[in-house]
């Protein structure tokens, strides 16, 4: 195990029963102390999530400290915040393999732990899931089981929240939600809630329901089974001072105590323990801090903190390894810097994005052009319908979101979009494998849940200049719904500010001529197949490339060249094997009766866990080295063929 | 055209100009009554959506009085209500035609007509659409344009609606919400937000409202350019008599107004013509009442009323012709009893359903098992969740969501289902081609969306029998995730309740044994296989058939068998061509490197219009005369290879 400051508290804690048996009220904030050093200490070290999980430290005790778990569910939502739980269940001395190949996940996951209630990744599940388990619980007469969601501000503006409020307003289950306010999602907040929650915490209402209606609630438990009407009381006091503000939730007939301080441990885990007592529907409205406690990260940019990548722990300098030759840029940097160039020639271009203003770099369009570019918030389905209602008008939106979570918003794709035959443009960003983010955040399925949308164009580039001129092709003129994919991470050309110039709709490119095996690949992962066609060339097999640029509508002239030529093909995407690019060519083939040996690679029909690009490329067998691997197997039964 | 009473007024409407320009206000009520009567003709001999429509006679008269369609933008949420908008924009003529093949759709749509704003079918997309197009004409200094839209209080349950809300609420645009409240979905609504809109109507304030703050309201126009001030007024005057009802909405920062009589037509064009004075977002709460002005749906049975067929409008006896030997039931309804039957005999088994218990059959278990069974409103990614936090405490969900609606839980089926692969049961209703409902509504791409997800089983029984084997099955013993799809309508077997037997998973079965050409079928659609190698038997060709019953996992023994076997295959599916059952079929081809000639019959990659099943099975040529039609073809080239 690696030697990591461990404070003398957080050594006695192997699992949360010793949280709850070995300290004392007066020690938590000395444990909450450690805990966030060793936070500080792992992840200046090692990278990962940093802001989240230490502006919920003091919640991440408080919860452990009161509730019985692993008997009591927590759900946490999203789960990059999660850490400071992963420490305190069990996962203490590995912690320091988080998001590393084989290592832990940077994610809640219960085939990692009891303690994980529920797998998270994506936003705004954690309400529906704990209410499940809370009727669950309901019904399978475990009554006295406490169900808690932990969730952020920026997540409770997903739909998918208030379809879960909507129903956990009429069961009557023990549910207690408690709302993470750190008015940030990984960017800045935006949307009606947020100034909501913003005009509850700043009112001047504050100091008074704090001073006046906690100390209510501080009396809970001394009334012990009288529980009911000191309820009532705390209401009427709230409701005397918050009545404006509290009413969203109180609507919603959720009984809304709050805000109060997220870090103060002490006394979150005494309304904790009150509102054990109160049955129903409950929401604890909490005010905590990104970045909490190191004062870099309270100080610096939120959204640089997220996420910092290694750091120096003591001066709080984020660590740049400064490259001697000029590196490719991120293809997220491309999209962005190409927005802009296009947008101010065409007046029609205006960007979207659901809540990723940075990770899209769609900020650098919001910053140039303010009133042409929208962050809707954690709202992926709103984002393409918004999009699609901007299109009915005329507008050319680019709605930018990554793969994963453009499963959120599939029919909208497809009824609000596809159907009407609108001229939105899809960028795909973190198309394919991600890395550490692992298997909730893989872009796996995107090419097959895209290819099957009638009217859809579905294209990947293989690199910056293609990904420049696919989006000048798709703003160009209206050709309905385009979709352009293209992967998390660098690119391949240190020049990539290439001339805009426009691409034929569906039609690929010959990257090599060959002999014997032609390769067919999709987007980025094409580098690899060059990779692999110039080292089989070393070794004396040549080989054809070709880059199909478009999924849909296939390049049928193009198939039919290779097909005519050759009897062994090699299909290469980062994306799931069934339904894929490589299926689109197999269906080509059907339709057109040609016979010939097709090997597939891709992502396999598993989940694939997290780890570096390049390792899960390898574990997938789609990387430079099975393409080689693959062709000379081919190659191979056609020699042993033509010598039999 | 045909002859349907047409009242005086309404006969000199063909378009909404003549309303504004010909129609004075106090004959307004009149031509509400005749656009009715003229619903109420037309509908009770051509069948159709019946309650929604009547239920906003007198919004639609108002709406087009009042707002300067087409340039002022409607956007009608879900759009079944929509006939007497079809009525009054050029459509009155050709309005028998709704829902018939080549006629008119029973949903608005733009290509129909430019008062159609924007296509809908699925619920919840009106506020998004609405806002994308206000924010448009802001950015086109098309300030003056007004942007409605129109939602049911069914409609505002799902977190779309929420999430245009949240939006919305922090855009300055001219965006008026008119809330269509009637307590109703297709079924009686649910969830808390429906208590909060039942205790704003009831409440005594109600009465108050009208009388106090509404009759400032009327002085709104008088003012003319000082609406600010009035406003104000307004706005002091509902806060102190509707504080607490008013503040959802007002907490997200639309102004909200109401409740006022959805069926009073002055009044209410009134109100929204004071309101297009008012800058920025709006909400317009009308209560209304679903089958309003027709006396036996007005007291009768709302759901049944929502779209009861063909009936005598004298008498409003539905009209239910009694066939003369039994028939067999509706997939519906077998699901509806085998759900309870199963769940009698397994303590685990829970049903969910998102707002369509009658039209699933669920509330045959809702009725039997009360507390077993969840109807959670329109809210299909909740419905996913929610079903997954039971699974994850132990209980079996069967999820039951029409295959269109399963759209918009995409995601949740993949990350909070499949990643853990939990026990939930999917039952996709409406898989394939659903008829007079058309393209929104049309379960095309289900084999394809799901085919891809990890861990997935995917199957779909070819009669009652298999369903209730398939339904046996998949909660029998936990396998994952578990998806049966059938269509819309009527099974083969008269003698429906079979015995309950295990299948096992991944496997199909021979129909018919034969020679030259293999049918694969997959689902209900392999009937008309059945139908097609009868005749082809009486004509000396004698093929083979196989029911695939899995797409996922696929039958590779069988398959073996198939390719072993025959060099001429034939697959047919009611659902998409690409990358669905056929396609999977060629993948298990390439792998194993087979070689045959293998047509495809499904659903074309074009978005297939409205008309009854059968009209469209053979539009899409995957009907029996298809398939006949394709068999000939090969053994005819199997022939003509033979001999040559």
């Amino acid at each position: 195990m690696a030697d990591y400051t461990t404070g003398e508290l957080l050594k006695q804690i192997n699992l949360p029963a010793d949280l709850r048996e070995k300290i004392s009220d007066d020690q938590l904030p000395q444990l909450c102390e450690e805990l966030r050093s060793f936070i500080v200490d792992v992840v200046s070290q090692k990278g990962g999530h940093f802001g989240a999980s230490l502006g919920v430290v003091e919640m991440t005790v408080a919860l452990h400290y009161v509730f019985n778990t692993p008997y009591d569910k927590l759900v946490w939502d999203v789960g990059h915040q999660a850490y400071g739980h992963k420490i305190l269940t069990g996962r203490r001395e590995n912690f320091h393999t988080n998001r590393i190949y084989k290592g832990l996940s940077g994610f809640p996951k219960p085939s990692e732990s009891e303690y994980d209630a529920f797998a998270v990744g994506h936003s705004s599940t954690s309400i529906s899931a704990a209410l499940g388990m809370a009727v669950a619980s309901n019904y399978l007469q475990e009554k006295d089981r406490q169900h808690i969601a932990i969730i952020g501000d920026g997540s409770m503006t997903a739909g998918l929240a208030f379809e879960g409020m909507n129903h956990g307003g009429v069961e009557n289950t023990n549910l207690l939600v408690v709302l993470n306010d750190n008015c940030m999602a990984i960017d800045p907040n935006v949307g009606a809630l947020k100034d909501y929650l913003t005009d509850i915490t700043t009112s001047h209402t504050y100091n008074k329901v704090k001073d006046e209606v906690w100390d209510l609630l501080g009396k809970v438990s001394k009334f012990g089974p009288n529980a009911q009407a000191i309820v009532q009381k705390i209401e009427n006091g709230i409701k005397s001072t918050l009545l404006k503000q509290s009413n969203l939730f109180e609507s919603l007939n959720f009984r809304y105590f709050g805000p109060i301080d997220g870090h103060d441990v002490n006394y979150m885990a005494k309304v904790m323990n009150d509102l054990k007592d109160i049955p129903g529907p409950k929401i604890l409205h909490c005010i905590t801090e990104k970045g909490k406690g190191y004062q870099p990260a309270e100080v610096g940019d939120s959204t640089k903190w997220h996420a910092p990548g290694l750091f120096n722990k003591d001066t709080g300098e984020i660590i740049k390894v400064t490259p001697k030759s000029p590196q490719p840029p991120k293809y997220q940097d491309v999209f962005g810097h190409t927005i802009v160039e296009l947008a101010e020639k065409n007046n029609k271009i205006v960007g979207v994005t659901p809540a990723m203003p940075s990770g899209s770099s769609l900020n650098i369009m919001m910053k140039a052009m303010p009133d042409r570019a929208f962050d809707v918030g954690i709202a992926e389905q709103h984002a393409v319908t918004f999009s699609a209602g901007m299109a009915a008008q005329g507008l050319v939106p680019f709605c930018n979101i990554y793969s994963s979570f453009m499963q959120r918003a599939y029919d909208q794709v497809i009824h609000d979009v596809a159907l009407q035959n609108l001229h939105v443009v899809f960028c795909l960003d973190r198309g394919g494998l991600v890395g550490a983010d692992g298997p909730t955040h893989h872009g796996a399925y995107d090419l097959a849940y895209f290819r099957c949308i009638p009217n859809m164009i579905v294209s990947a580039p293989m690199n910056e200049e293609e990904l420049r001129n696919l989006m000048y092709t798709a703003q160009a003129e209206n050709n309905g719904p385009f979709s352009i994919r293209y992967p998390r991470g660098t690119g391949v050309m240190t020049e990539w500010k290439t001339p805009l110039k426009k691409v034929k709709i569906g039609t690929g490119r010959r990257v090599k001529n060959g002999e014997d095996v032609a390769i067919l690949t999709i987007g980025h992962i094409g580098n690899y197949a060059v990779k692999a066609t110039e080292q089989l060339s070393k070794e004396g097999v040549d080989i054809a490339h070709y880059d199909m640029r478009f999924v849909k509508p296939i390049d049928e002239i193009l198939l039919h060249e290779v097909f005519s030529k050759f009897k062994k093909v090699v299909t290469v995407e980062n994306g799931c094997i069934h339904g894929g690019m490589g299926s689109a060519v197999l269906e080509f083939m059907a339709d057109n009766n040609y016979q010939a040996e097709v090997k597939r690679l891709g992502i396999p029909d598993k989940f694939i866990e997290h780890g570096t690009q390049d390792e899960l490329y390898n574990e997938c067998f789609f990387d430079t080295e099975a393409i080689i691997t693959t062709v000379k197997s081919l190659v191979k039964t056609a020699e042993n063929k033509a010598s039999a």
